[in-house]
């Protein structure tokens, strides 16, 4: 059964970018743009850390929600919305629908973090659990859209989360412009997509020599082969990782069509890499970040692309993460 | 063997507070003014979080520290300096004296948290242990300073450290006037009184009708009893707390003149409710917390005052905390 989609799979116009920018900026935190000496010193270059951590939710995923529920509300006049997500989307949408006044009804893996299920009840949406192994999310979501009569907001292959997301992007060229810097390149931490597309099409707006990397875990960098290859490729059948919120297995249909555009290569990153990252963001920026939240650093800290001598955007996208694997991973 | 004190013992000018605040904003972080809808509504208020942990070196310290450096070589022409701390207080000494180019000697305790030591030492400063309950830490430091002939940057109780701190306050203020808030109230870390003194003066400018309330450990909050008793009392003898932060057993002379004119009221919370706060800065800020960094939250949550129906400014000061102690708390 397909899942309706009433939002068009086509790239954004610089007019939709800069509406959902000003849409998302009422709502969200400006999340700031953090240095460390002591990173600087380690990798021979500058690093400027956007901290989407500190964004309400915890996570960037609010920026694409509130957009995205809003304007179903004005396409749709929807009063209700139904979301899949292991977690992350699932409170940005939860949070959105909670502010913008109408309902949500949330289909969560039975194995996602308590920390996410639990916020995404206490901003008042509903939760229906499914089996990640038995059952497909996208087809639980489709069939109680049509039960509820509710508009369906997708994690990442739509235009409007997309735009939501750009905002990130938006706000990282205003802190630039500040500071007087012009980066050479960006990190940014890939599941299906959607914070790249929307991140991509802002900063290249503004910065159009800037080298843009998608990081993902080893074994579920679909992302990274689709862009050697030229086209969509899934992960390895099986693989898993840490980071629960990067579990995507293929990059979405229009997300790859933006990303291949814009991004210059993908890298991948192991579960070692990722702890090592929360700890490195634990001592020197006191931010709590999850693993999938944390890949993007992994990947400045581990060589994975050269830093030296370079100026680079690190995206740490969320902090979402229950606070025992957290003790583990901080106490190693 | 009384410490030479070159800085003034007076109260700072306006104009020094705001040459100090030009002073800082050359080299620190400007930290973000964080919201989280959940704790508005878990006390029925506003509370807007003054994140310092996000500063340099992990804590508001490095405020003081650069501006205290900047004058003593502008005014002593020091090419040396030495400081006695117990972590904090060191790293933004060390930090300050690595970035403005002088060398930095630092009197530590034995029981110093390892993280406090390291990252003294990372920034380039030499470190000289002293025993807590044996030696008398003004006595080492003012010793060791005539041996080196350097200048002593004391951590609370002068001038120009309280002109740095005020920087603090003087960005909540332009925070506040962004967002259209005049605060009712703001909730501050206490322990020798230097981060009040300075953030009073700077708030009471602009916001007049403020109520301004120190936090302290239990047993430990010798400023909560001064401003009762209108005279310096100290501490209980033998009086512990998990704050190693937050250890000053009696009140500054300068930062007491300062803060009897300032603050409404001092208020104390126990360890338990400072490991409630840490946790809580986990889940809903993504902020790493000290515990005495966590003192000011800890107090708005614990109902130490009324919080409800107000906008609370809440300074969170430190993130220096092990993980091996962060882990046993968030974990607990």
């Amino acid at each position: 059964m397909p899942v309706p989609d009433l939002a068009p799979l086509r790239q954004p116009t610089n007019e939709e970018l800069d509406q959902a920018f000003a849409r998302v900026t009422r709502h969200a935190v400006r999340t700031p743009l953090l240095e460390s000496r002591a990173f600087n010193e380690r990798v021979g270059g500058r690093l400027l850390f956007k901290a989407e951590a500190l964004q309400l939710t915890g996570s960037f995923k609010f920026r694409g929600g509130i957009n995205a529920v809003a304007r179903a509300m004005e396409r749709d006049g929807a009063s209700h919305v139904v979301a899949y997500s292991s977690g992350n989307h699932a409170q940005g949408v939860a949070a959105a629908a909670n502010i913008l006044g109408v309902r949500a009804t949330i289909v969560m893996p039975a194995d996602a973090p308590a920390i996410k299920r639990d916020n995404t009840m206490r901003w008042g949406a509903e939760v229906r659990v499914y089996d990640r192994y038995r059952d497909v999310r996208e087809e639980v979501a489709s069939a109680l859209a049509q039960d509820l009569g509710a508009s369906i907001i997708k994690p990442y292959d739509a235009l409007d989360t997309i735009c939501g997301q750009a905002s990130c992007g938006f706000e990282m060229i205003e802190q630039c412009d500040r500071l007087g810097i012009v980066p050479d390149q960006a990190l940014i931490c890939c599941g299906g997509g959607g914070l790249t597309a929307g991140v991509a099409l802002a900063l290249h707006r503004r910065f159009p020599a800037l080298s843009l990397f998608t990081v993902e875990p080893e074994g579920l960098d679909d992302t990274a082969r689709s862009l050697a290859a030229g086209e969509r490729l899934p992960a390895d059948d099986g693989a898993s990782s840490l980071c629960d919120a990067l579990l995507a297995r293929i990059p979405g249909e229009l997300t790859f069509a933006i990303n291949r555009d814009h991004v210059t290569a993908g890298l991948a990153v192991s579960d070692a890499e990722v702890a090592e990252a929360m700890v490195a963001a634990f001592r020197e920026l006191k931010i709590v970040l999850e693993p999938g939240g944390a890949v993007a650093l992994a990947a400045a800290l581990s060589g994975k692309v050269q830093v030296e001598d370079r100026t680079t955007l690190v995206v740490l996208s969320g902090g979402n993460v229950d606070p025992a694997l957290f003790a583990k991973i901080i106490n190693h």
